[in-house]
């Protein structure tokens, strides 16, 4: 029987991590190394930073039409953090996995519980990216730019809130080498994808065997 | 921070399938692997077959050691098959994954249903081999000897039973390419030992991460 990706449904990858832990680069690498990953494009009611690209950073939506999405039940996960919104539009997710696709989260612990006990839960795979320490974390921090003492703290206290959840994860990996943590996320990924849960056409192969095993009998 | 295994529980690999259908070999490869993973062998109270040694293939018991060993909780699995009894003698298992290293059982639903319900449920990794076909299967079976037609309807049986089961294993391989079944497999075993639940350094790293973050803020 050949790699038959027919009937499959595909599988919710959701990377959460502190900011500055190596979650963006490892996210990238992983859409590198499999194509056929969709990303999912967070919303967000935040103004945009220089440089982000509306629908592909995330999608930048106004308070009101952010909340009319919720309210229509349009959204698979949200959040209010900081005084923004941030949340994962649900219909192009539906999409992908309904034709097989997977599809990788970069979303924080919040939106990480709701999806994981969604109905979608079964399909999900979690993976927290820890730091090696909070002074390599803090100085990656500090090195984004010419920030107040206060920004810098309050950014500490956020990361801190991330990592405290990191408990509740399928797989936890400590991020001091990118390269081997990208080599441990693939075979992580790769065997997810083995599970009997991701394998419809298991069930259609136990029916042929069935079938089988009653004209020999 | 390098490979730690200190403090790491083994982990409980169970492989069933019907007899037939590749799990020995896929179990001495396995092996031949990973010179550290331990594999435990069953006892039995059915007749050695001529060439199996005792110690290696099975532990050979009289029905009476066989009891003692049950009643004095000395099993972790058990069942009754054709007559015979089969188990997993729990003393050494402990005894290996206690000192962190890897157990492969080589049993059927029976014994796998047990451990996965057992106290040791949260560290077993359960997966089902399934041959490409009955009509293969039986080939198999028949090949082994001048068996006849009643055994190996008897046998054709036993591996039905046993087939019906799959849907109960963490991972179901389709074993119809022994070179590809058997990379799936290590993948399936380097992922889970990735497990948050198969590192007991994540709660020393994280409480490291936690006394650092109180002395930076």
């Amino acid at each position: 029987m050949s790699e038959n990706t027919n009937n499959r449904r595909g599988l919710l990858i959701i990377l959460s991590s502190p900011s500055g832990a190596g979650k963006s680069t490892l996210s990238r690498r992983l859409l590198d190394w499999d194509p056929s990953l969709s990303f999912s494009v967070s919303a967000t009611t935040r103004a945009p930073r220089p440089g982000e690209v509306d629908g592909e950073h995330y999608h930048f939506l106004e308070e009101d039409a952010f909340k009319r999405q919720v309210a229509d039940d349009g959204m698979l996960e949200h959040a209010h953090v900081f005084g923004n919104f941030y949340g994962s539009p649900k219909a192009p997710v539906q999409k992908a996995i309904e034709s097989g696709r997977d599809v990788l989260f970069d979303i924080d612990w919040q939106g990480a519980q709701q999806i994981v006990n969604s109905s979608l839960g079964q399909h999900t795979l979690s993976v927290f990216i820890l730091p090696p320490s909070i002074v390599e974390l803090r100085r990656r921090l500090i090195g984004r730019g010419q920030d107040s003492d206060d920004v810098i703290s309050k950014r500490m206290q956020k990361s801190w809130d991330e990592i405290s959840h990191w408990g509740s994860y399928d797989y936890v990996l400590v991020n001091d080498d990118l390269d081997r943590t990208f080599e441990d996320l693939k075979t992580i990924v790769t065997a997810t994808r083995l599970r009997r849960l991701q394998q419809p056409r298991l069930v259609e192969h136990a029916r042929g065997l069935q079938s089988e095993f009653q004209e020999l009998s």
